[in-house]
């Protein structure tokens, strides 16, 4: 790859894209804070070299995956290993080749601008990636892999990470997250406590998690005081052990209930008993957003919501190679009625913080953006997954910024897993967000001075805050 | 504030930007006209001076008050009485104190837009408004409203104010707009007939509203029949005492009914008898639409429709405010299916006029433009609320135009109850216009002439002729 | 007319529009692939004179009809003919006037852009349309009609057509296009397979067509398998005789199911019996897409959905002047849940195609884009009849291609019975496209070898691969 232009992602207009230069020199180099994002501690621990670039780059990335796959690429010639033992493509070089040999399906997406980083900025190369450099690539870049340089401590100090989040699941022993912290590293790598598998009736394992839950903490996982205690138990664990600030939440919708005490503790019994109906699953999930929103109004952790998206939509990529292979699809999302219960509950109280994210667009300056701009407990979330792109966050701040302001967001999410493209995202994101207020500097809404200051808070202050860094 | 620059809100781009220019110089100093809106008549009645600016320029200014409260500011220290006698802020230089220092917190939103005329332009004071000069404002905004120059008459004449309509409630006896009349005054402020109170079943007032509507018109509002001759009456009173050309609802849903007589006067009498259900409620709302449709043909009054806001969403802000706090929230709204029984009796009588808004944007490109475009009795209203924004008109030009064209429109609304913001309000509709207009021009799809004419259309005739004015 | 800018439709900026330009000079001239519209193959068959300007410009264009109705014109003034006999406005000269008295409506709409190129590039009349120089208009076109360079043979030449789709019902015997096949004229005019007359129970004549669908192939259409026999027999006439490559499909909702057989079969028997509830309807046509999609496997034909139209919303246009006046509204649709049972099924096997088109454009980034960036047989179709215009084809763009790609995508469609303006419909999407493409070279996110690529694969290639044509 060439290494990317200076200008890249700024507006086109040469006036705008002047002052969003004066702006882009004031963040570009501010330290990453990535408050939400899937990174594995083990790295971070361990520290030992990257396996080779396919395993590092193509078998983790669903956003790599989903496209090739979606133009006829086999996932086992991406090296997906089937769940069912038969064979699958298990040569870096290979697999590497059969990315290279279809790069330019991601012109358009932002695949492509965080690769481009990777591969030319990251990696020094020049060339252009295509079945007949794709050799050359995949050399050059296990070679870089080796070397004490592209470790992940040293990659972590190179990329100017401030702070980074992990996310484990509520029965993690976070033994990297100890490991970590117990080696005296100077990297400031902390958790994110994420309950779904114990608070979701539909999880396959819900039950014999709960067992799990209760045994961890010695808690009685079968009655509803007991859980509830079970949970404040593993949320002061991940404070202690991985430093967590924050809870995750992915919910197939953004559903809260308010259920008096005996009715909550009676739908508990009947989940726990295996007896609940389908809406007593999502019954089960709303009083349970509220019930976390109690504890964290007692122990001070975020609570962020990501709704909104059918996991595991086709059986046969499920069943052949299990979860997060990309094929999640998004749903349409009501929020306000959705949130109401909760809303009502703790919304009016400064001391709880709530960040929900959205895949579905036409929340933002109907539903997400009005109720940020009116309840203190309430910050909405970037643009997300799917929208996490030039054109999904300039969206985002066209959509929101009128009613909710900049100071009801959070600043930026990588939300990623993979690690070498965290400086590509945060850079894309500073980018669009220095050519969004450009244009409002352009169009005399804003003064060039407070452009600047708004864009610091955008890249760092926002995120430290919302976060509780 | 310094004062505005011209070119402020035009398009970047200066080739655009040039020919914006020119538009606007055509339409920027045509006269107001403010067909729908919620300043007080008593203002133009009386002609007192505005009382301090916090009382003016803050406390019923609900985009304020949802901004400073969402980022921690208790809506006390704004001004706001609490219903329970509590204590709260009554000094005008303190609340404005509380604004002051948290005016960054506007950046990016129309409000930022709107005060900046205000204290820039109309009171002309050239600082830049904080927290070190927070007095220095209140106390020259306070010395220029004791003068005669910004009695509310005067500003009007100086606004350029060609017709303005309040909105007044079906049982309100217009008091001020007789005096208005009867006064000699030239200024043409008329009202606009709001029956909500009287038609919307889940309104707390509902039955006491209908025996007062029975004393008022002498009409048995017991009976089916007598309701709706009470409200024909007060129709013809509104347009005899208060100028009234057109009404306006704003119901949850745009739901509309069209039942056989028999079944509308069962339904009337259940709801009347307070027996009836939530679904009568919202089945009673939606005849009492497509009644009103009927008596607009027989007496010629536009009609208005604004749903889609789910009123008083939070109890706690409710309970102690009270209503038009900032607190409503937008939901999803429906419109091809639910105006169908309303358009399938009227719209093709090109002698009754609907004006339909919506807070729901998704609703322009797929519902509301296709309705407009096809029924000679359906305008769109311009982009409302949350959307009366910079980036809000232009999405609602770039989704609406293409398929229902310029002329199923209605020119801008300012739906304000901030009286001195009318100018700033309509001279931003007036440049994203003219910047759409430009671009149009840019693109070679119109000439410049002919944007001439459409940027005058948009600015002054449509509105007059869609309201009857 | 004055003929149209070279410039038209690209993008303001100096910068970007010379980009654009470089772009547009690889594709304006590109043959059209025209692989789905409406246009008479009698015409392509008999080749003779078409009649007077009205006939071909106005009476059949439901985008005119629409807004001049709209707007006050009634449709027996523009040449409907009313259904139950009575009088209409049978003089071409007397509806021109009608329609070009009122051409200021269409400002800022296609049509505007549509009609521009027809009156000014195709019939060369340089003056500007309006009461004034209808006749001048009436007259010119109407001499140059009756020339043979305006036969449609003629034309289709003059238009670079390579390749043209009409469409007929699954009961057409395809005269026309036998005929033009025999006729050994080298244009390339195919026919495709339209079978909602035989498939949705809501259909009026479903019944009769069902019994001639039995007559017309010899099968027993009172059972189900012969109703499947019946139906692959004409898809196989519609491949021999009119060479189809592709079928379409009509439905109010893309809601698809996969029934067991018998199930499937008991369900057929209900509804053939005349005894089906409306969600036996709605079930039957979900069922019928899966079987489609079964026979599409079996006979390699591509299948298009085109959903969430409510189809002759108005009762008293309907009644009087029938279906396709333009009095068809769009409703939200829904697709991720929809079509999982048919993707479930056949979405993962690349040698099925479908092609998904929406009316609701909140689907683009939230549903559609998702799930044509994974399933190999899932593709997107362009921007849709009200979106089929810059505007929406420039949110088609700027919503759908950072998920899905440009890869799965199909080109454009024009999707017209207006021959006359399919050369200006292409020209408007290439433009847009290259805007599009020359926006991302303008702001680094590809280079601009690689936009000519793409701009060539949007224009030319994408179409005729994914119509097999």
């Amino acid at each position: 790859m060439p290494r990317l232009h200076p200008d890249r992602l700024l507006p086109a207009d040469p006036h705008t894209r002047a002052i969003a230069r004066v702006l882009l020199d004031e963040v570009e180099n501010l330290p990453v804070i990535s408050p939400h994002g899937h990174t594995d501690p083990a790295w971070f621990a361990l520290d030992e070299a990257f396996p080779d670039p396919a395993q590092l780059l193509i078998i983790p990335d669903h956003y790599l995956l989903r496209m090739l796959y979606s133009q006829g690429v086999q996932l086992e010639a991406l090296g997906v290993r089937p769940r069912d033992g038969s064979d699958y493509q298990r040569d870096g070089r290979e697999i590497w080749r059969n990315f290279a040999a279809n790069y330019h399906l991601f012109r358009g997406t932002p695949t492509r601008m965080w690769m481009d980083w990777v591969l030319g900025d990251l990696f020094g190369i020049e060339e252009a990636l295509d079945a007949s450099t794709s050799d050359l690539f995949f050399d050059r870049m296990a070679a870089q892999l080796a070397t004490p340089q592209f470790r992940p401590r040293a990659l972590f100090d190179r990329f100017g990470i401030e702070a980074l989040a992990t996310t484990e699941g509520a029965l993690d022993q976070l033994e990297h997250h100890a490991r970590i912290r117990a080696s005296g590293w100077s990297g400031n790598v902390i958790t994110t406590f994420r309950p779904d598998p114990a608070l979701d009736p539909d999880n396959p394992g819900f039950q014999s998690n709960l067992d799990t839950l209760g045994e961890l903490t010695g808690e009685d996982s079968y009655s509803w005081k007991g859980y509830l205690n079970a949970l404040a138990n593993r949320r002061a664990y991940f404070r202690e052990v991985g430093a967590a600030t924050a809870t995750d939440h992915g919910h197939p919708t953004p559903a809260t209930a308010d259920l008096a005490a005996a009715d909550a503790e009676a739908l508990f019994l009947r989940v726990r008993a295996g007896k609940g109906s389908a809406a007593d699953h999502e019954l089960f999930r709303a009083q349970m957003l509220t019930e976390m929103a109690q504890m964290s109004l007692d122990d001070g952790m975020v609570m962020q919501l990501h709704p909104g998206s059918l996991r595991n939509y086709d059986p046969t990529i499920f069943s052949r190679f299990g979860a997060d292979k990309g094929a999640d699809i998004p749903v349409k999302t009501e929020f306000t009625r959705a949130l109401k219960p909760l809303l009502n509950r703790f919304g009016n109280d400064p001391r709880f913080s709530m960040i929900v994210f959205t895949l579905d667009e036409t929340a933002y300056s109907r539903e997400l953006a009005p109720l940020a701009g009116l309840y203190p407990a309430l910050k909405i979330g970037p643009a997300w997954w799917f929208h996490d792109s030039p054109e999904g966050i300039r969206r985002f701040r066209e959509q929101t910024t009128e009613t909710a302001g900049f100071y009801n967001g959070v600043g930026f999410n990588d939300d990623t897993r993979a690690f070498l493209s965290i400086p590509a995202r945060h850079n894309l994101a500073r980018r669009l967000d220095c050519g969004f207020l450009a244009r409002l500097v352009a169009e005399h809404r804003m003064s060039e001075n407070e452009a600047v200051e708004v864009a610091i808070d955008l890249t760092y202050r926002l995120a430290k805050r919302a976060y509780r860094l």
